[in-house]
């Protein structure tokens, strides 16, 4: 039998959206169907970074809860747990240095991981093996590992980068809809009447954005109206597109494994691919085209399912994805293992 | 004698960096010297846009203080006051509402003009002569007027446009110090070496950036890395500067009059010029390429001279600028005239 097959494992993915949970037995073949919790409350970034003890206020009760589903037997013994959270990297040092003891004392597990978002994202997209996945959404990141470390691009936020993800591709609309508005070159009247029937007049559009904390967000909500631009022929959308589909692949390319011996796959994850072909068809032509040696594939589960194939393979000894302080943090209770 | 000549006029110049204001005599060939007084803060700008009563608090004692100094001859009386604001157009409401009334209460003004910065750049760069200002500082705006009717172009801010304007170049020059930090195709190692230099470790970055409300002017201040690397012979720095050229000259030929049957002038203002050659040398070839009826020449003053030389004229019944709801507000005591 598998060391550790048999026992229970969490995963947590923590975001701007909120944490979610889940809980599931150890089997040979890694994490058994799960059951999940959702709390829509996100865990409070403060200036120490993500708040520790906010997280462990919500989770506890999550956990205990799901441990208390089993029914007869009482609560499930829990071996590992890991937690994917955005900013981890930056933003992780009080989870670093209070959930080991926390959730030692609190579930006795025997091993954590506190991985970055994009790295629950990698696992869930692509488990254990070498390549490398593009999460766009809002942003855009890109991971990769050959299995010995991570590399890693963009994902620098709206103002320094995320180049191609969704607040990327919406200001460029936008702009280029005021291009138009302005009488300058490179407008698009179909991307200003698009602008105009969801902001309203562009004299006011500063006033409808400046003004918010989503900024990045209200950006991206203009990504599908450049899709259905491109989608219905205008030139200069279509422009946009395939500018975001390089600068998403330059990413790709940047973190992408080669000459590992074995085939290397890309997987591509994210809210923004929603908006369909317009970037897809782009976006695959210049992965084939750089990467000859890759293969895209669909993503095998989301970021919870990473995280608890990530506590998974923790519990059996069999975790494979290389540790990292920044990206994947490896504690055991009596310290980092 | 002119009309209104021996009377005296107030400019004002409001912005991000506090409140000038010039008096000066008038006479038959516009403002003579001026006498100034500068406040270092700025004037509010709240729910109801620019607040007139934090205007009004800031600007009466300087000009009742302008006023005296003119010794034995008593208080100065002041025909005219042009306010120039930025954010006139869209946060200019309550100004346009109650400032004709105090000033008219206060001062015994005859003629009021309220107008946005980029109006008065233009009045104090060209006087009242048709042509375009570009005013490129954290931003960048273009204006333009054949004496009939204003254009502007651009000027949306950092997140919609402002093209080619210092918070434009700085962001283009870290994404490209990022991208070399990541392996990124496009990166530059001079321009992520100045950006270390300036900001520190690149992970550091947006911890810098993000959490400020003056990101534009963080963002702008990276600017004269861009140039200094360009000037050492950096293409990717070079290659930005060129796009900001093109940007920069997008907008001044959006506005810039045609057609007028005499020759037209163009004048580049604004803080970002100081960067100098590597911007300069390929805006004044893109603007000579793409205007060749216009002539550049050096802006003959300052915003705050063009204010006192729209008061001036307002005086004298000599305003050649054309009045606009959002760009030159005209008001008499009763109302608009």
């Amino acid at each position: 039998m598998t060391p550790g097959a048999g026992s229970w494992v969490v995963g947590v993915d923590s975001g701007g959206s909120g944490l979610r949970v889940a809980l599931a037995e150890v089997t040979a073949r890694g994490p058994g169907p799960a059951e999940t919790a959702v709390s829509r409350t996100p865990v409070r970034t403060g200036e120490a970074g993500i708040d520790a003890r906010h997280l462990l206020e919500q989770l506890l009760p999550m956990v205990h809860g799901l441990r208390g589903r089993g029914g007869a037997g009482g609560a499930r013994p829990v071996a590992a747990v890991a937690v994917g959270a955005a900013g981890m990297a930056t933003l992780g040092g009080q989870l670093r240095a209070e959930l080991p003891g926390a959730l030692e004392e609190a579930l006795g597990i025997r091993g954590l991981a506190l991985a970055a978002d994009a790295v629950t994202a990698y696992a869930g997209a692509l488990g254990q093996r070498p390549g490398a996945v593009v999460a766009a959404g809002t942003g855009m990141v890109a991971v990769g590992t050959d299995l010995t470390e991570w590399r890693r691009a963009d994902g620098w936020g709206h103002l320094l980068g995320d180049c191609g993800g969704g607040a990327w591709l919406g200001r460029a609309g936008l702009e280029a809809a005021l291009r138009a508005h302005d009488g300058r070159r490179g407008g698009s009247a179909a991307l200003l009447a698009a602008a105009e029937s969801v902001f309203g007049p562009p004299a006011g559009l500063p006033g409808q954005l400046y003004p918010r904390t989503d900024r990045p967000a209200v950006l991206a909500s203009f990504a599908p109206e450049v899709a259905r631009c491109a989608a219905e022929g205008d030139a200069v959308a279509t422009g946009i597109l395939a500018e975001a589909a390089r600068r998403i692949a330059d990413a790709a390319e940047a973190v992408c494994p080669r000459e590992t011996g074995r085939e290397v796959e890309i997987a591509l994850t994210g809210g923004l691919l929603r908006i369909g072909d317009p970037l897809l068809v782009p976006l695959l032509a210049e992965l084939t085209d750089r990467l000859p040696g890759a293969r895209v594939v669909p993503p095998a589960g989301d970021p919870l399912s990473g995280a608890l194939s990530i506590a998974a393979a923790l519990a059996t000894g069999s975790l494979q994805l290389p540790g990292d302080p920044a990206m994947l943090h490896l504690a055991g209770p009596g310290g980092a293992v």
